[in-house]
């Protein structure tokens, strides 16, 4: 299992009327979160696309205990609980400034060849900086 | 059962690098057909937040199928299969202009007192709306 | 001169805690009213971005008079003033459903042949369909 | 004179088709440095609205020079050039990781008294913490 803590503060542009972070943008949070933990692998999100592999979604479920507000830092725990194959699934939780969860989501995403346009193994550095976390 | 279909358009603003409609916009689009369905019943969601009830989103959960891209006309279906509590759950599924589904989403929501900051049921008005569609 | 009149509406999640239209989302709404003028003239630019014309923004000018609300219906007015060269300039004006103006901007965009990733004259067929509205 | 730095990843939901930080993100960008910037002055945007002070934009010019990309870190450098009164310029600056600037703004806000919906002075600390800046 892997896991990686990112902060992220709301924008006063993420906000929305009722004063909360508006929930669709925790889309955004998650997906910064998960190239920050792929980054403390040593791995780059960047660099795999430049090199052909894209990473699109292909799930996600969220379930909103609490809102954020403006300003709020939050703290977004990412997890990779077991290892990937074609696809990739990441566990995004968000807690707030007391330590309150406010929300959970389950990401799954896709590794896609992109010349070919067709899910594909992920490339085999990626596979090995991950492996390292789920040996026993 | 209440159906009701909407048209979104993907903007620029909406597309990412893959030249992908970014996936985290369907929470918009979604909302933006919620809305229009209810005007459809004679339902404004903005009278009924400035009469202190809000509607936040408790459980979103999608699947993806296909990607949308930039300038597509996107027909959203939005269905309520059950006649709505406290809580209120809408099924969204995105069409392309070739007929294709690219994906289809839940979204549970909350009726909340604004005043109390609490859940509550929907108002009287909202549920003589829809209860017409469940009668048999 | 060139007129065109594109409308949208504000959506939940482009609203702030302030309860206004977020300001910085005017840039997308301008862009969708430009994409519109065009396609009225019959043109279509994803078909020109397809063919290897880019059209990225240069500069951007706005003053903003009075907000705009959740839900509220805006129409964008949309000018081009001079026939355009290299450089093609908007003129968009939003105005609120009473008819009073929210705000005033200009932008302006730049042609760029994508392969050679420098500036370039606009396409021949663009120019054929845009002059006609500046023949005195 | 003040000046800040403050740094911004640019995010793959900020992304457009051309690949580029889609321009109208800038504003949410800026908004953040400013934001930052008043935090290192230890003045709290939040705190002065929460204490009913709003600053909606008056007026936004932007100039780009170059295009940012995913991943990128911009270094956004945020300057208050005179002393405030009823309205306050920031003057924001963004630059590559390679020292190269990739665009200036100009953004003037306006102090609102949210009780009255009318123009106001800064607050009292809020002039306090700023004329030392602007001492000779």
């Amino acid at each position: 299992m892997f896991t990686s803590e990112t902060q992220v503060r709301v924008r006063y542009s993420e906000t929305d009327k009722m004063g909360y972070a508006y929930y669709g943008h925790y889309a955004a949070y998650f997906e910064v979160a998960r190239v920050e933990a792929l980054r403390k692998l040593g791995l780059s999100y960047r660099e795999m696309e430049d090199k052909g592999v894209l990473l699109p979604v292909l799930e996600y479920n969220v379930k909103f205990y609490k809102p954020a507000f403006y300003d709020d830092v939050l703290t977004i725990k990412t997890c990779i609980e077991e290892l990937p194959s074609v696809r990739i699934r990441f566990v995004s939780e968000t807690f707030a400034e007391d330590g309150s969860q406010l929300n959970r989501a389950e990401v799954v995403l896709v590794f896609v060849d992109k010349e070919k346009n067709k899910p594909c193994q992920p490339p085999v550095y990626f596979m090995e900086r991950i492996a390292s976390f789920f040996k026993n």
